[in-house]
């Protein structure tokens, strides 16, 4: 038989089981942390009538989308998990209950060039907290409660959540005079960090048309160092908007302490634009202090309009998205996955010594009984690769049953990790495994050096 | 601006929240059940190269699958999760140790034409364990262990497992005289349950040209009442493929009532032959008692080649597939659901009962540091709407926070559904809510009549 090449699409992540369990226990990390705050989930379906995800529509994203046809109807697959929130909430808007906290964890597929860092599948981790008609800005402020819950639960410690209000932004760009070119302002400064303070200045002059004072005042707010507060009070009475957005900072400012989030993981910065119309007010972004390079690794904010494209009800909205699959990726780039985590698939490998497997089963059955992951090594092989097996695996204990065992009632258990080997009543050493297990899987699936 | 009717495609199943509860929950228990038995997870993409899927050929299945192209590539989506395993294993050989234990959750896809029960994008639970060369008749007898563990754990108790050999099945044929027709006589033997025996006979006779004795013969051995040893006793000596399956049966009954599968929930049944040709040994079928016209929530067996497209190698395996969404489908129809476990976004909503937020924003920081699940009402709302709130998300309880409490360094906490109403130290009240929301979240998502 002619054989087929077997290969992964480039671009789609694709896991050896031990940086599964990495992936999955970050999974399962978000998903508790999402909870504490009371957010609910979703799975909303991956692909959807075309007209659904594009009706945002425009730009880069529309020729990125994966799309296809069955029978008369086009369809395509989600590119992020904001369009499938907002049909949710429109198509169920009568049977939710509002504010709506959703979190979704999903995969997404954009149809980019592969490159490295760029995946065409990949996860989102996203949450929202929607209202109907209103939202309260404790929310807003809820939020960098919820990132820092959630990096710190990884096992994430160098970051910092950086908070802007594009209220004080807007507000600004009308006191120098560049309203009309807010959107534009906007878009340019949220390139601060990669492009520097001296192209930026360019972009304004040459390419926007501002002047040498406007562009000169936009860098000294949006790269002032110190106490923001202070820059905020020296515009404070000229524009309504602006005033507003400095009291909202305020405001999120002592939520956020008060939420537990310590002063060394957020700060109030000027400069965070984040490119989209879309925001309306708190703007977040997250950066690994020891890897600034990479960029935002969860970013988000507030919006006025969640729903526009279906109803007429305003449905003011914050949420975060984080790449997960990306940040990942970094983190295993970086060599910074918890290396003292249990990776192995079982706890226990069962080595059977003798030709009846009966007692060996009874033993995985009492030992799983008791919540011990167990696998039984039941195939023709030698006992030495047997052990081999489940040292490769990471499995840290290995148990034997041979005729002097099941004469004295016992088990022999090997840890692999320091060659000691046990022998005694069965119970007694389940419980022993137990207990150490229990602790090898309660680690943080992240450790920074 | 023109709106868009909100929808989403049929045959896509999307829940509401409570639902989505229920339905992640028994994804969980799935989870825990396999990982007990020593399965590791993998999440394979969702997007192969089309060849790759397309690999095994032919049949229905082709027209059903999603295709579409992107630059030069024609791409496919998954309609099972086989495929990608045997692609997984013959790319990642050599990384991998074996016996492979793994399971994977996730969905698939398949353009048929929308119908009750039939679902376009619907979720898998499958588990295969594939040996290198060789695979031990234990990890055959394993299996119907890990099934009663995951269905005891769903909260379902009215469901038997059918156990039958491909073995015996194929050794009777021959034993009969109608070994060059087993292929046929297999996929019409599959039928019994369905189409009764004396249709089964009439296309014994009729279509597959078989004599009378012969039809009766294959209707006499599937249809036996009694024990099954005792027919399996009456052909044997006749035929060595028969023998050895008959012995095989033996040891797998032995091993899973050894695995501690009651004899109420197994049972071998000469009847159970599985269409595909792929299955040489065990094969299993799981059917509710309730409700036999669902047919089998789970099934698999024995197969002697998972990556004979890509390598050389033989590569057996025994698994089986669960069809979650299926069966989450079919639990609901039926009114299934536990209603006393939790589904609610939260175990305590605070009701802020004074213009500072601060204290009810640090109450609700000490009440997730212990664990429990909290949200914030800080909306512009009468106290009434937000208990109306609690009460429609089913949290269980409200907490309020007023002059009151912050005078006396309280807190007053109501339980919904008794109306009884506390007022004490917050830490006293956190310990009792935090034990009370303990006992509601453990239960299991299903409860039967």
């Amino acid at each position: 038989m002619e054989k087929i090449k077997p290969r992964t699409l480039s671009g789609f992540m694709e896991l050896l089981p031990p940086q599964q369990v990495y992936f999955d226990t970050m999974a399962r990390k978000l998903r508790e942390s999402f909870s504490l705050y009371g957010f609910t989930p979703l799975d909303t379906p991956l692909m959807e009538a075309a007209e659904i995800l594009l009706a945002k529509g425009g730009g880069e994203t529309d020729k990125q989308i994966y799309t296809l046809r069955k029978s008369d109807t086009e369809l395509a697959l989600r590119y992020e998990l904001t369009a499938s929130l907002a049909k949710y909430v429109a198509l169920n808007y009568g049977r939710l209950t509002f504010p709506f906290r959703r979190y979704e964890i999903g995969k997404v597929y954009r149809g980019e060039r592969a490159q490295r860092g760029r995946y065409r599948e990949f996860y989102q981790a996203d949450i929202d907290i929607i209202g109907d008609g209103e939202l309260d800005l404790l929310n807003e402020a809820e939020i960098p409660g919820v990132i820092y819950k959630c990096f710190t639960s990884l096992g994430l410690e160098q970051f910092v959540i950086h908070i802007n209000n594009r209220k004080t932004l807007s507000g600004f760009f009308e006191i120098i005079g560049v309203g009309g070119a807010a959107t534009e302002v906007m878009r340019v400064v949220d390139k601060l960090h990669k492009i520097g303070a001296e192209k930026l200045t360019a972009v304004f002059t040459d390419d926007l048309g501002l002047s040498k004072t406007q562009a000169e005042e936009i860098i000294g707010f949006v790269t002032f160092q110190g106490d923001p507060f202070e820059v905020l009070d020296k515009y404070k009475g000229k524009n309504s908007m602006f005033d507003l957005g400095a009291e909202e900072l305020a405001a999120v400012k002592k939520h956020v302490a008060g939420l537990g989030v310590p002063d060394s993981h957020f700060e109030i910065d000027l400069s965070i634009a984040r490119g989209l119309d879309y925001y309306t007010g708190t703007v977040y972004e997250t950066i690994m202090t020891n890897h600034q390079g990479v960029g935002s690794v969860c970013s988000g904010g507030r919006y006025d309009n969640l729903a526009e494209y279906y109803i007429d009800r305003k449905m003011p909205g914050v949420g975060i998205s984080i790449g997960l699959t990306r940040l990942f990726s970094v983190l295993t780039d970086n060599d910074l996955l918890n290396k003292s985590i249990l990776t192995a698939p079982a706890d226990a490998l069962i080595i059977p010594m003798t030709g009846d497997l009966s007692h060996s089963v009874a033993l995985a059955a009492s030992m799983r009984e008791a919540g011990i992951r167990v696998q039984i090594h039941a195939e023709d092989k030698k006992i030495k690769s047997k052990v081999f097996y489940a040292d490769k695996l990471g499995i840290p204990f290995v148990v034997f049953l041979g005729e002097d065992e099941l004469r004295s009632g016992t088990v022999t258990v090997k840890e692999l990790s320091t060659g000691v080997q046990t022998t005694a009543a069965a119970g007694i050493l389940t419980a022993g495994i137990s207990e150490k297990v229990k602790a090898l899987r309660s680690g943080a699936p992240i450790k920074e050096m």
